[in-house]
């Protein structure tokens, strides 16, 4: 089987496996699926939950879209004319706790074309990063602790610049602060002298073997954890720091809107509910303001020692 | 005076004038005010009304920045090295009531100048546009109505395509739909064979004046209107719509953010309380359906005989 092949039929493994994990956690809500087709070629299976006892909105997308390039994405990849195929996983999971942190996921296949079917480009992209609302810094550890992990089979040499590249890349610039804490973030994962497609596919599939591993401790650790309505403000309050990011910054949102994906999919990622205050500081010394201290200056959550 | 100083005098005076009249509405609500400055030059003045019995959130401010034009800008306006001065007023207000729609005001003086300090080119813009949750096709062709009496003097010719643009550009693209109702939206208004600044000056500032002539009797009208918990849901959900229009395609939002202008200022425009639900459509012959056709297909509120 081609490679385009076995990665859709991986993403939509995965698919499977996540949504049934977090289904766990709900006494009766289930994902709903909607199957859509894009007009230009191709289209995808979208699975929500929605109002859980968990997950206040869940997300979990394959798709598979594929036709001309658009113009404007032409001058993006600079290049003529072309044909393109891509597929992936996306999905980002909002909580509805203050203490259980939002995550999201993305494992992707891209392949362009030139008129004549000839295939010119094909790359792996993707990652994973958490973000939390009040910050556990076990918690931080955990999740990178599993990201290294799945890296450091696939190269020792893979952890370092892919967290730095998520740091840089979840960044809100507006803001000056990141979106999170982090995680992995790689893209144009191509045919190099160190590492063949093949060896990518295995990377990429490894790092989204070891997505439930770096999440679902941490929803375990702080699900029943309690809290009170100024937590729940402030949770909305930052969740309005995601919409801003999405909307204002994120490339796979932009990419979505310019190639006429199903726009209910794209913005699945938005919270569900979301409040903006005007200038709100939280009180020095507080828990708050610590978090946004961290995300100022995005840190390192592996010991030296650990390397 | 210069034009410069005569305007900004102006939007000052326009500030003090539509915030006491806001503020009439409340028991005890006030507007606080921020003053703030940019680092390259200039500085602003904020008012924020937050969690009013009326308004849930009103911000109007005024700004006058300067300095060197940003690189990106010199593209955008395709000039080389440039300095400049801008100034304007700009207020959205987010009513608590989902039967009062949000209304939004901007107006502003443009001015270009060359690296020896030469006035290059000189511009007005703005405009003034509605967006109701639930439809009261009276108080849109009220809005519009005022919308026309500030043009007509200044011309038979500005109001149909001032109308147009307004309805061009409030266009969330995404959605394929209008943000609402419309209302008026103009920009580049320079020295030409039929006015001059002077002439531009006099339209502007008339249209300004005519603002609360055009919101406050619908407040009158809709603010006492009971409602309930669906509806107001609903208009969280129409809130939604506004954050993506102001952060995926307002111009006015990207300006700000890339001339390092006050952050909090900028994104003032953001309603208080927000959700997003995945794939909703309000059912068939309601009145929440209504007013989504209506948005598709933006219409004129002023019928052929008042022409």
């Amino acid at each position: 089987m081609e490679i385009r092949e076995r990665f859709y039929q991986y993403i939509s493994e995965l698919q499977d496996t996540i949504t049934a994990a977090l289904e766990s956690y709900e006494d009766d809500k289930k994902f709903l699926e909607d199957r859509w087709n894009r007009e230009e070629g191709g289209g995808g299976r979208s699975r929500v939950l929605e109002n859980g006892k968990v997950f206040e909105k869940a997300g979990v997308n394959i798709s598979a879209v594929h036709g001309p390039l658009p113009e404007s994405l032409q001058n993006y990849f600079q290049v003529d004319k072309s044909n393109f195929y891509a597929c992936g996983i996306s999905l980002v999971i909002h909580p509805r706790s203050p203490m259980v942190p939002t995550v999201h996921a993305n494992f992707r296949y891209f392949e362009m074309h030139d008129l004549e079917g000839n295939l010119k480009k094909q790359w792996f992209g993707g990652g994973l990063d958490l973000t939390p609302y009040y910050l556990f810094d076990e918690d931080a550890k955990h999740f990178h602790q599993v990201c290294k992990s799945a890296c450091d089979p696939h190269g020792k040499d893979l952890y370092q610049p892919y967290k730095k590249r998520c740091d840089e890349y979840f960044w809100n610039a507006h803001r000056d602060e990141a979106r999170g804490v982090g995680g992995l973030f790689f893209d144009h994962l191509q045919d190099d002298e160190e590492r063949s497609m093949e060896g990518w596919y295995k990377f990429v599939t490894d790092v989204g073997d070891h997505f439930l591993e770096a999440y679902l401790p941490i929803v375990d650790k702080r699900k029943d954890t309690s809290y009170d309505q100024n937590q729940k403000d402030w949770q909305k309050l930052r969740r309005g720091r995601y919409v801003e990011f999405n909307l204002v910054h994120d490339k796979g949102t932009l990419f979505g809107l310019k190639t006429k994906g199903r726009i209910e999919s794209i913005l699945m990622s938005l919270p569900p509910e979301v409040n903006w205050k005007y200038n709100y500081h939280p009180p020095e010394g507080s828990e708050e303001a610590r978090l946004i201290e961290v995300l100022k200056i995005p840190k390192n959550w592996i010991d030296e020692a650990d390397h």
